[in-house]
């Protein structure tokens, strides 16, 4: 039984949380045959005294290992490296379960513009961790039993508060339901409209909200866009009754739809009793030029606005919080089909939210934010001048993320190699078309900057100048 | 205008919050019309000054009045009463969407044996506390993100080894899909099994789950039970490919199955491709008598077991963490169809509770709470032998509550009525069976003793055997 030492240098202040650099450091030398089968590792105590980190370190990144598949834990004896052979079944079987966000978004670049990044340094742990402090005390057991199925009433209130003073959105806190994320308020959605509903979304759109939809049975019609958002005539043309759209900031578009097309909307809606528009409103806290325009559902009077909120972006994509108002007619579909179901958000966790939101907190946190982005953005849109004779600038008013139309003929694929060659990771707009069709337009690039600190942003746009332009 | 100054008694050491003791307070008196339209009531400031309480305390209080319709709120000039008609409205709205476990399991009785019921009174408070401040580090910042689809794979591995040790269950922990809460997880699985299919399940049963499937388009095929649990033959009859059984401990029965039955099962199982078995094992972690029998799923070499498990009973409802494990056929069904569906548990929370699992907590929490529930189930049956003439004595070998069956023919509504003119809730079997038949079998209550001290079980058997002896 050989028995290894593991010398493994770790970054304190990394991006990366320890557990996880240890754990990509073994299976970096596993998977390069340093580590050969049947090696046995260090104990979980010993490596941490080695490292000077915690036991329950070395044991989250064993775990995960475990997890994985590399080494396994054999009783009274210790952590052993796996077979090749079984490494590789693992990874068959565990293909499409791991795509994490941070995984995801890494992928090798040096600077990365994903749009779908979040700035997660300036997180206000300090103020979370104190706000958790005073939720878990004894006095509040209750909090332990199960809750309200919609959500705890002080927390939808409070929602409603802020939906309707930053959003214009007009509601009593009983039409909103409280659940664990985007997917989980579709399928309670899709339940609510009736099984195998045909909605229309714009295309191009969000994909994954598409791809759950469709995954309910819901028969989905991609409809076309111009400059002010969904064509109204392409809707009423696919026989759809209920509609999906994201008038604050379109993604990925970054379109925010006037008031004119708004109406039209509404007034599509209004002409049948069974017709719905869902507003998705993913994005709208962040703002940076003109007035706020309200949420769609502020200028419904009829009851035709599903709106849908989250704090994914605007808190952290990890609290699995988002929210439906719900208009009237669909609260009481929802009342009498689901209302016995318990909600999905634990009772804490809203509780956290809720001292979050009324104790001002989270008020000050996206001005912050609001503060922080309008920064990286300002400065991305400065150093973009350099490409303003090549590309066209679209979306920069609202949103994390910015659009780059070729004006020389350049093809998505092209402008996103040139610039992975330069380390830099691009993202085309066509992935998030429906059925990958792309309308007639020239090829688009997007840009994402909340995760990247300005001196990325400067460093990034550097070399996409020297990789699209010198060219010519 | 009137402004009213508000003496509220406030018991501290209550088994209520202090907030929902002021919104009781306050609620009463609006409904008595000892507060009438248009009081206005001090500010959350100055009652929180006058009753020594925090800010938020009466912030959520008065929040929740609003939510409810009995206060509104005008900006700058504070807290005032709503009229009668409006209360009346706003009660009418809200039907359905308060049913909370914590009101429905008090109904004014004065010893409620809800079988629903938790204790929360011995909840590890302090090191759910600690753990949880371990977990929000600014190290940790990573938790922030979007996880692993399926849970993150630490929690996997950590249940894993938890269901492997504790239950017998055998599977790799790519087979686990970590979810918000049983409804979620049926959601899941409805949409793996596919739309429509029927679904056979023991009659009487654990209603809610019934209710879900029904209400997700599954068709609903109740099945007989004789003293081992479903009967094989009347599940054969029904032409169902899925059964939804609770071997270890079913409810409301109580019945264990027997080895026997379960291999009757398995085969049924195996004799078509498409046939499954979910395992429900709500609450397996308590058992009284003789050895643990494993979980079914572990009985299983052919992958027809779907295994459900949950910690709302082992540690508490509010957290909604469930868990499914897929047999590896479905599993890939589910990474095709729905893999890219988020994880609906917070990472966070995630974290918290691997840390829970790995560091010992949860086992000594477990060990814990099963000397508490035999203490009491043992205090139960101790005082039963009174009853013992009467009626006969079920389900004690495990779960949380005991079901007492008529041997002198009364019916379950005299047995209710009867307890209840003594301040005592028992509750009917029938309340379980599906379509609301019973079989033709004597009439049967159940007693749950979870929530309830020592004392109050005493005392409640006492109440028990005047209500329904003394009446011979």
């Amino acid at each position: 039984m050989k028995l290894v030492e593991l010398m493994i240098p770790l970054n304190a202040h990394g991006a990366k949380p320890m557990y996880e650099q240890i754990y990509q450091y073994i299976k970096g030398e596993i998977r390069q045959g340093s580590l050969r089968e049947g090696v046995r590792l260090p104990s979980t105590r010993t490596l941490a005294e080695n490292l000077k980190v915690s036991r329950s370190t070395t044991q989250m990144a064993y775990d995960q290992l475990m997890a994985e598949g590399y080494i396994e834990a054999l009783p009274n004896r210790g952590y052993f490296v796996l077979r090749m052979e079984e490494l590789l079944e693992a990874e068959t079987e565990l293909q499409g379960a791991f795509i994490q966000e941070s995984e995801k978004s890494e992928g090798g670049a040096e600077i990365d513009f994903s749009p779908r990044g979040i700035d997660l340094t300036h997180f206000p742990y300090n103020t979370w961790r104190k706000v958790t402090r005073n939720t878990l005390v004894e006095d509040n057991k209750e909090m332990f039993l199960t809750g309200s199925p919609q959500g705890e009433p002080a927390l939808r209130e409070a929602i409603r508060g802020y939906l309707h003073s930053a959003r214009g959105v007009s509601c009593q806190a009983e039409q909103i339901i409280v659940g664990a994320g985007n997917e989980y308020l579709l399928m309670l959605l899709s339940q609510i409209l009736g099984h195998g509903r045909a909605i229309a979304m714009e295309n191009p759109t969000y994909k994954q909200a598409y791809r759950v939809l469709e995954s309910l049975g819901c028969r989905m019609a991609p409809v076309k866009m111009d400059s002010f958002g969904m064509e109204v005539q392409a809707l009423e043309a696919t026989g759809a009754d209920v509609a999906y759209v994201m008038p604050s900031h379109q993604y990925p578009t970054g379109i925010v739809m006037p008031v004119t097309r708004r109406q039209e909307l509404l007034q599509w809606a209004g002409r049948k009793k069974n017709r719905y528009l869902i507003e998705d409103d993913y994005d709208s806290e962040f703002r940076y030029r003109g007035r706020p325009i309200p949420a769609l559902q502020g200028l419904d009077k009829t009851g035709k606005v599903i709106y849908m909120g989250t704090f994914s972006k605007s808190i952290a994509p990890a609290i699995r919080m988002g929210y439906l108002v719900l208009p009237n007619p669909l609260l009481s579909v929802y009342q009498k089909k689901l209302g016995f179901y318990a909600c999905t958000v634990s009772r804490i966790d809203q509780n956290i939210l809720y001292q979050f939101l009324t104790e001002g907190y989270y008020e000050r946190h996206l001005n912050r934010m609001r503060a922080i982005y309008k920064g990286k953005h300002d400065c991305l849109l400065g150093q973009l001048r350099g490409l303003e004779e090549d590309f066209e600038i679209r979306g920069e008013y609202a949103g994390l993320h910015i659009l780059l139309t070729s004006k020389k003929g350049r093809s998505e694929e092209w402008l996103i190699q040139e610039a992975e060659k330069r380390g830099v990771k691009v993202y085309g707009l066509s992935s998030h078309c429906i059925h990958g069709l792309r309308d007639s337009g020239p090829s688009t690039v997007m840009l994402g900057y909340a995760k990247l600190s300005e001196e990325q942003i400067e460093e990034g746009v550097r070399r996409l100048c020297e990789a699209w332009i010198a060219k010519y």
